[in-house]
Order: C-alpha cells, then sequence, then structure tokens
C-alpha cells in the first residue's frame, strides 16, 4: 500500500496526516514544534514522526509515495526558504534536509496558507470551480489563490496578500508593514479588538465587553450575534475593510469562488453578509463576481493539501 | 512554407499580419471595419483578406498553420462572443464563422488586451519574464494578464480589469460602471482631460491649454514635459490613480513586471515616473514589486499576439 503525508509545519505545532493514494486521510495527530538550534530539529523530527509511524503500521519506506509540507512564510520553487521568522529558519530548504534524513524520499514545500487553499480546493469548499482564493482570518489575514488546480505564488511570493492593501477606512494607526489602512488593521483578530476597543473607548456604546478587561475576536462575534450593536458595527467596520479589499483582487484575477477561513471566520454567516456588504459596493459589474463562502476542512486544509502537494509531486495528482 | 496569421479586429479597423511559422513578420496591413448587417461582413471580410494574400502570395490555404484573432470584449474558451457593443455582435463565435468561410482552419479567437499582453510577453517589454500584466492606456484602461505564457481571464472573464477598482481620489463625479472613484475616471485619455478641465477651472493655474476649447490627453503630456504646473499636476493625479491600482493588483498575483501601453503611454517615462510614485507608497515591500516599464511593440502587440494563439492554437508553439 503506498501511502503519502501532509506535514503541516507552525511555530507552536507540527500537525501531521497519513493518507491513502487515493487520498483519503488514515490517520492525523500533532507534535510540539522544537524551535531550538535555529530550527534545525523540526525537520528530523518530522522524519522520526513519518517513519515511526511507518514502522508502527508495517509500512516500509519505499511504500511513502510522497511528503508535502506547508511552512509558514515563502517558499521558492524548489522548497527554499529565505527567510521563515516563526520557524527560526535563514536560508534553509527543508526539501533537501527531509531527504538527508530519508534517503530517497519524494517531497515537497509550499506555503501554509498556499497549502491549505490547495486542501479547500480539491477537497473543501472549492471542490469543483475552476479558481478559488482562501483568505485566513487569523492572527493575521492570509490567502492563497488555486487557478486551474495550480497554486499562484507570484514573480516574488507574495501573491494572495490582501492583508497589506490600502482600505478606504479613515486610520491613523500604522500597520505593522509601515503603511496606514490595510486590510489587516481589522479583519485580523488582532484588527478587530483594536477596532472594538476604539468604539468602546467612544462611549457611545453599552456593550457586554465593555466589563471586560481584556477579549478576543471570537467574543466580538459572539457578542455581534446576540444582537450588540458595538460588536455589530466592528464586524461591519472590519469584514467591511475585508470586503473592499476582495472585491479589489476580483477585478484582479476574477477567482469564481473566495473561500473564507481561521479562526475569525468560525463566527459563521455573519461574517460573510458583513464582508459581501462591501464587497458588493466595491465591485463593477456584481452579476460577474466571485461567490463568497466559508471554509469547510477546518484546521485540516493544512495537511490535506500537504498530501495533494505529496501526489502532485510524486506524479500521481 | 507554413504561415500564421494574426487579427486585429477593432470597431474602425481589421489589422492583419502574415507570420512565419517562427513569428517572423513578413507583411502587416490593415481594411475597414464594415459593421453593417449587425458585424455579419466582419469575418467574411477577413477570411477574404487571407485567401487575398495567400493566393497573391502562392501560399496554398494548407500552408495557412493558424489565425489568431482579437476581438474588442469578452470571448469564452472556444472563441464565443456574449456581447461584442463595438462589433454589434450578439451570441456569436467568430471562429466557428471563420471555419464556415475557410473549411478546416485552425482558428482561436481571444480578448484583444489579452492578445496585446501575449504579444510583449513573448515579443516586446516581458520578453524572458515569467508573469506581466499589460496595461493599456486609451480612451478607457484595460488590461492583460499573462503567467507563465498563459492568459489568465479569470473566471468571469474579468480578470485584469484594473480600470474599475476604487482609488482613495475624492470623487463625485460617477463612473460610466455606476461607481465612484475607479481608475478609469483619471488614468484613461478620458479621464486626463476630464481632470484637467477641473484644475483649470479652479482658477489657480496658468497654462497654455486655458487658452484650447479643446484639447487632448496627447496635449496634457506635452505640456507637462513642457513644464506647464498645471498639466504635471494633472498626470500626478492622474496616474497616481494608476500606481495605487497596480500596488492592489501587486498584492493579489505578483507579476514580475507591469508593461504600460497604448496611445497615453506614449508620452514616455513623465508616466512611468508618475505611476511609481503612488504605487511604491501603497505597496507594503517595496523591494519585492513588479517592476513598472513601458510597452515596446505598439499597434503590432495585438496581431503579433494572435499570431502566438494562431502558433499555440496549431501545436507548434
Amino acid at each position: 500500500m503506498k501511502v503519502l503525508f501532509g506535514v503541516d509545519i507552525g511555530g507552536t505545532q507540527i500537525k501531521i496526516g497519513c493518507f491513502s493514494e487515493k487520498g483519503i486521510l488514515l490517520d492525523k495527530w500533532a507534535v510540539d514544534t522544537d524551535l531550538s538550534e535555529g530550527g534545525r530539529r523540526i525537520i528530523p523530527a518530522v522524519a522520526a514522526e513519518i517513519r515511526s509511524y511507518a514502522s508502527g503500521h508495517q509500512i516500509s519506506l519505499k511504500e511513502v509515495a510522497g511528503v508535502g509540507m506547508g511552512i509558514p512564510g515563502p517558499v521558492d520553487g524548489d522548497g527554499y526558504v529565505k527567510v521563515c521568522v516563526n520557524l527560526h529558519w535563514r536560508e534553509f530548504n527543508p526539501v533537501t534536509e527531509l531527504q538527508k534524513e530519508i534517503p530517497g524520499i519524494c517531497a515537497a514545500a509550499e506555503n501554509d496558507a498556499n497549502l491549505a487553499a490547495l486542501g479547500e480546493y480539491y477537497c473543501g469548499a472549492g471542490k469543483g470551480t475552476s479558481s478559488m482564493m482562501l483568505v485566513t482570518l487569523g492572527t493575521g489575514v492570509g490567502g492563497g489563490i488555486i487557478i486551474g488546480g495550480n497554486i499562484i505564488s507570484g514573480a516574488h511570493g507574495i501573491a494572495g496578500e490582501i492583508g497589506h492593501i490600502t482600505t478606504h477606512i479613515e486610520e491613523y494607526e500604522k500597520c505593522n508593514c509601515g503603511n496606514i489602512g490595510c486590510v489587516d488593521q481589522f479583519a485580523s483578530a488582532t484588527g478587530m479588538v483594536r477596532i472594538m476597543k476604539k468604539l468602546l473607548g467612544s462611549g457611545e456604546f453599552e456593550s457586554p465587553l465593555l466589563a471586560k478587561n481584556d477579549f478576543s475576536a471570537k467574543d466580538i462575534s459572539e457578542c455581534a450575534e446576540d444582537g450588540d450593536p458595538a460588536a455589530k458595527k466592528c464586524l461591519e467596520i472590519c469584514m467591511g475593510a475585508l470586503g473592499e479589499g476582495l472585491s479589489a483582487f476580483a477585478h484582479a484575477f476574477d477567482p469564481e469562488l473566495y473561500v473564507i477561513g481561521g479562526g475569525v471566520s468560525k463566527a459563521g454567516r455573519i461574517i460573510i453578509d458583513a464582508i459581501e456588504k462591501e464587497y458588493e459596493k466595491h465591485f463593477f459589474l456584481i452579476e460577474k463576481g466571485a461567490k463568497i463562502t466559508l471554509a469547510v476542512l477546518g484546521n485540516d486544509a493544512g495537511i490535506i493539501g500537504g498530501s495533494i502537494l505529496a501526489a502532485k509531486q510524486a506524479g500521481l495528482a
């Protein structure tokens, strides 16, 4: 039996999935990421997990058809990573490193948002579409674009960077990138909390969150669902910023579908409604635009995308 | 000897080029577009030109390896045109129509801006790049995107529609599309004249154009080159709007290069400088962004792109 491994390497955890040749998820598990020695222990740990799983399941290493790895940063075509802050890597190639650990193994690496997009495209919300963009709403805002089954990473590895296009919203604070008014300043979890604090600080709103010293984007979404006016206004502003950005992107490469994922998207339909409202306002021919929907694969998108990348690399897909 | 024809069908003229199998332009000419009978005479005219050129040059129709046609509107993958206002076409397929005129001929059709982009990518300013967008500055603002040699037309045929993304510029007049503040309202020839009239109307500027009842985008560019403050300000605003749009597009699909073509681009470096200034302001990691340069093929971009499309269709490229 041939198997594929999808590996989603994050700064906290490494998620691993073992898939059949036909893409059926057989097992999944996670281990903590060991960031010591400049992240040099990460790939040996991935190799050890693969070896150990294989030997425990009577799978020879020759039966491992491929390994696809997701990296939280830009990755070149051949797997080379110039800098990956979260993993402490500099000028590092996880593909060749894995091949040192397991000689002859077929492996590939990609940016983790692109990999999650590949997962949603083939096995999730994007199934059956010709082109799609996955937007991940987490601590930051990320994105991955798939056209005709291929990842579009761009000439400089920054395609899908919706977090840093400038919106219309009046803003005085600077984004981490140095610009002002970026989508990331609103639609990220951090951005939502920032805007909610501003709204509450204005004294114009009553809200259960006023009593809390600290709250999360999840708290805001929950309050909005309960009808809290400040939280509803916050979602309107923050998801509106994303809607404006998605409209600009629709004019750029015109995807069939936008898929909204990541922690913040768990709030569901209320998020989509707020995005769509502003998206439609800025779209010049609304009847032709991309549909917007929620992601369905959750945390598994990365390992599923990894297994697809592995299958492609092995010539199986 | 095998030959290819590139045909650029416009509302006023049909431009035709005959190319060797290797892409060398052997001859080019133009005929007026006959729009009578709902545009039904256009394709027979193209066929007649091909037949007449071939017979005049001892080329048998079997030696015509392919014909690539550019259409001023959206074209589906198989050449189908739902509506083309400029050619008076509705639910019309120029490919099958040409094949009725010349049975067995290998033919393909594409949007004319995409075709010009293909020309610049393979034979012009984009030669040697991995991805590129051509922006055509004419009566309106158009665009064509090429990634890895393939035209990106999008799921609804509107990829590259940079003319209708919303800029930051304060604006009260409506764009033709119904929105307010579109790139097209500034960076098109029409937009430039509109803005220049506003600037002159403010009474703040002296300008040689004040004495003219009517002037063109070309007049504005010429005055700007002569140092006229109003014309310089006009270019700054209008090309700045385009720069802002190009920045959003760079975050979307991250091309290696932007190529600026069309009538307005003839002003040269002064246009590029104004675009770059605003592009850099809105780009979050400027050292990684696309380069911006002028188109080089001029009016031949369409027929050259047509010959490449024909070669691709014939399996020669």
